[in-house]
C-alpha cells in the first residue's frame, strides 16, 4: 500500500471546502478573538467525543442530538463562559448561538454545532454572541492565517494556538484532515478541559466517522493529563464533507487523524497551565495494566514537580506505579528518565544524577518504563511539569 | 450507658506503661531528632494498616509479619530514609533495626516494629540509626514533653508535630488512648504518606483490635488528602498494653479511637505541604456515593488552587462532583462554601461572593454538598489548599 502523509499548516481550513471565521465578541476579557465559525461548504458527516462529567454544559447536550442524527455543516464556538450549570437561559442561549450562526451562513439550526469554553455557571452573554457569530460569518476565509485566527479566538488560559494538518496521498488520490484545540488547565484523560475541531474532505460515512473519531481519541486526547481534573465541557468534533472526492480505507484514515489528533494532544500538553516542558511517560507492557501505570505517573503532582525541578527523583516514579493498581513483578521493573536508566530489578542504578537532572532541562523529557521485560508494545502519555505558576493561575483565575 | 471521653496531653505516652524516646540519628537532615523509640512495659497485642503500594518499603513487610502474630512491645520509627527499593541491604538494615531496639530494651526482635519515612531508594544508614536507637532508649521516658518529642523525631516536611491523646471514663473503670502521627506531602486516601503509632492501656485482643484499628482508620486516616499520592510506607500501627485492667466494650473504645484518629488526621491535612487552610468537605448522600464525591472534591488540584486565593469558584466543586463518578440527580444538588448557600436545582444562588471569599480566609474551610435534599447520613474528608509552597516544597525536595 502506497500511502504517504505529509504535515502541513491552515489546520481545521486545510481540508477542501472548510471556512473559518473569528470575531471578538467581548465575551473573555481581554483584547482578543473569542468567537470561531468553522463552516464547510457542502453537506458533511459529523461525529462527536463529549466530557463524560455529570453535569455537561449546553453545548454537550446539544452536540451530542446533532451528532446521534451525523450531519453538520458548522461548528461555532466561544471561549470566557462555558455556559454550563445556567438553567433554561442557559439551554435557551445556546440554541440562539445555533440559530444565529445558521442564519448567518444559511443552513437550518439543526446543522450546526456548538461548543463554550470558561468560567462556568455565569449567565451568558448571548446578544454579545451573536453579534460575534455575524463577524465571524463576515469574515469567513480559507487559509492558514485564518486557521491560526480560529485557534487563537478558542484559547482560555492557553498561551499558544494549537493547529494541526496532513495531507494524505494515496493510489487513488489525495485527501486532507485539519484540526485545532486548545486545552490548558483542568486537562486529564475522558476529555478533560480540552476542545478539538477536526476536519477533513475525505468521503467517510457517519457511523464509520464516530468509531474512527472514538479510536484516534483514545490514543491523543485521552492521554493527556495537565492535573486531574475534567470539565463539564469537553468535546471533540469530526467533520468529513467529502470535497475530495476520496473515501479512505481504515488503514488509510485512521493512522492520519491519528497523527493529528495525537500532535494537538502533545500541544496541549505542552502548553497545560504554568508547564515548562513536555513530558511522555512511555510505558512498556500488557496494555490495560502500562495505561493505568502511565496515566498514574502522568498524574502524579509530586512527580510533577519533581520534573520541574529537573529532580532526578525516581522514588516518585515508583511511588506512582506502585498505588497505580496495575499488575507487575516489582523485581522486573525498569525506569529510565531521559534516557538514563534509573531503576532495575527493585534496586537503584548506578547514575550520575547530575547528568539526569541536566538532561531533565530539555523542553521534552521522556519517562519510560518497563513493567516486563518481554514486553514488545508500549502505552504513550503526555504530561507536563508542575509549576508556581499553575498554583498562580488557578488561585487567581477568578478573582 | 455512662461515657465520658475527656481529651489530653502526652500522645502515645499518655495512656498508662508506654515509654518514649527520641534522639538525633543525623539521618534526617538538619539538627534536629529523627528516631523515635515506643516502649510498652508490658506485653501488648498490635495491630496494623499498610499502604496498598506494590513497592512496599522493608518496615512494611517486616510490620505485616509481626502484626499478623498480634504481639509487640515496641516500635522504632526513623525519619530522613524511607528504607524503601534499597534491596537484600535494606532488608537486613530493617532487621538491624529492630534487633537493635530489642537489645536496648531488652527484648526479643520479634516484638519490635519499624518504621520509616523519607527519601526513597537512598543505602540505609543502620550504624547512624543503631546509635540513635541506643541513645532513644536511654532517654525513655512517660511526659507530655516525651510524647511531643517522639511526634517532633518522626517530622519530614511536617511543620508541627502531631499528637492527640483521650481519657474514657466508663461504669467500669478509666482507659486511655494516645496518638503521634506524621504526615505531609503525597497524602491520600488508603494510607498515603503518612505514619500513625496508637497506644491504649486499654485490654483488647489482637483479632478486634484490628477491626477496631481498621474501622477507625477508615474515617479518619483514609479520609485526607494532602495531593492524591500514596507511599511506600505508609503504616498505623495500635499497641493496646492492657496496664488499666479495663476491657472496654466495642461501643466504649470504637468512639473514643475514632476521637484521636481523626484529630491526627485533622492535623495532617491541616499541615499538608504549603497548606495555608485546613478544609473539611461534608458531602450528604448514599455513602458509597458520598465518599467518592467527596474524595473527588478533596483531591482536586482546581478546588485546592481556589480554596488558597480564597476564589469562591462553586464550577470547580461542580466539576470535581460531575467526574467523580457518584451517582446523583445533578437538579437535586446543592452546594455551600464556607457556610454560604451558592448552588441549589443545577443552578448558582444570588449570594455575594466578595462575602464567601472573606469567609474563606478564615484557618478552616467547610464545604457542605448534598446529593440527594432526603439524605441524612453525611460523609466527611478533609484536605488542604494548593498554594506556591505545595510546588516549591516539592520541586527542591532532593536537590
Amino acid at each position: 500500500m502506497a500511502l504517504e502523509i505529509v504535515e502541513s499548516e491552515g489546520g481545521v481550513c486545510f481540508p477542501t471546502g472548510f471556512l473559518v471565521g473569528a470575531a471578538d465578541a467581548g465575551i473573555r476579557k481581554g483584547d482578543r478573538d473569542d468567537l470561531a465559525l468553522i463552516f464547510s461548504e457542502r453537506p458533511a458527516a459529523i461525529a462527536g467525543v463529549f466530557t463524560q462529567n455529570a453535569f455537561p454544559a449546553w453545548s454537550v447536550v446539544h452536540g451530542r442530538e446533532v451528532c446521534a442524527r451525523g450531519a453538520a455543516r458548522a461548528i461555532v464556538c466561544n471561549a470566557g463562559n462555558a455556559n454550563a450549570c445556567t438553567g433554561e437561559a442557559g439551554k435557551m442561549a445556546d440554541l440562539r448561538m445555533a440559530q444565529s450562526a445558521a442564519g448567518a451562513l444559511n443552513l437550518s439550526p439543526d446543522e450546526v454545532v456548538t461548543a463554550s469554553t470558561g468560567v462556568i455557571g455565569r449567565a451568558f452573554p448571548i446578544e454579545k454572541a451573536e453579534a460575534g457569530i455575524r463577524q465571524a460569518a463576515e469574515r469567513l476565509a480559507r487559509s492558514a492565517e485564518a486557521g491560526r485566527a480560529s485557534a487563537v479566538a478558542i484559547m482560555t488560559t492557553d498561551l499558544v494556538p494549537k493547529t494541526a494538518a496532513v495531507e494524505v496521498r494515496t493510489v487513488r488520490g489525495t485527501f486532507r484532515i485539519g484540526g485545532i484545540a486548545k486545552g490548558s488547565g483542568m486537562i486529564a484523560p475522558n476529555m478533560a478541559t480540552m476542545l478539538g475541531f477536526l476536519t477533513t474532505d475525505a468521503s467517510i460515512p457517519s457511523p464509520i466517522l464516530k468509531n474512527v473519531l472514538v479510536g484516534s481519541c483514545e490514543s491523543s486526547f485521552n492521554r493527556i493529563s495537565v492535573d486531574s481534573d475534567t470539565s463539564t465541557n469537553d468535546l471533540v468534533y469530526l467533520l468529513a464533507n467529502g470535497a475530495s472526492g476520496i473515501e479512505p480505507t481504515a488503514e488509510e484514515f485512521g493512522p492520519a487523524l491519528d497523527m493529528v489528533a495525537t500532535s494537538l494532544a502533545k500541544q496541549i500538553a505542552r502548553d497545560g497551565e504554568g508547564a515548562t516542558k513536555l513530558v511522555e511517560v512511555v510505558v512498556f507492557g500488557d496494555s490495560d495494566h502500562a495505561l493505568s501505570a502511565a496515566r498514574s505517573i502522568a498524574d502524579s503532582p509530586l512527580v510533577k514537580t519533581a520534573l520541574f525541578g529537573n529532580d532526578p527523583n525516581w522514588g516518585r516514579i515508583v511511588m506512582a506505579l506502585g498505588k497505580s493498581g496495575a499488575r507487575f513483578d516489582p523485581l522486573q521493573v525498569a525506569i529510565s528518565i531521559a534516557g538514563f536508566p534509573v531503576f532495575r530489578k527493585g534496586l537503584p542504578l548506578d547514575v550520575d544524577l547530575d547528568a539526569v537532572s541536566q538532561a531533565m532541562k530539555a523542553p521534552e523529557v521522556v519517562i519510560e518504563v518497563s513493567l516486563d521485560p518481554g514486553a514488545l508494545d508500549a502505552v504513550r502519555f503526555w504530561t507536563c511539569d508542575f509549576s508556581y505558576d499553575y498554583v498562580k493561575i488557578n488561585a487567581e483565575y477568578t478573582t
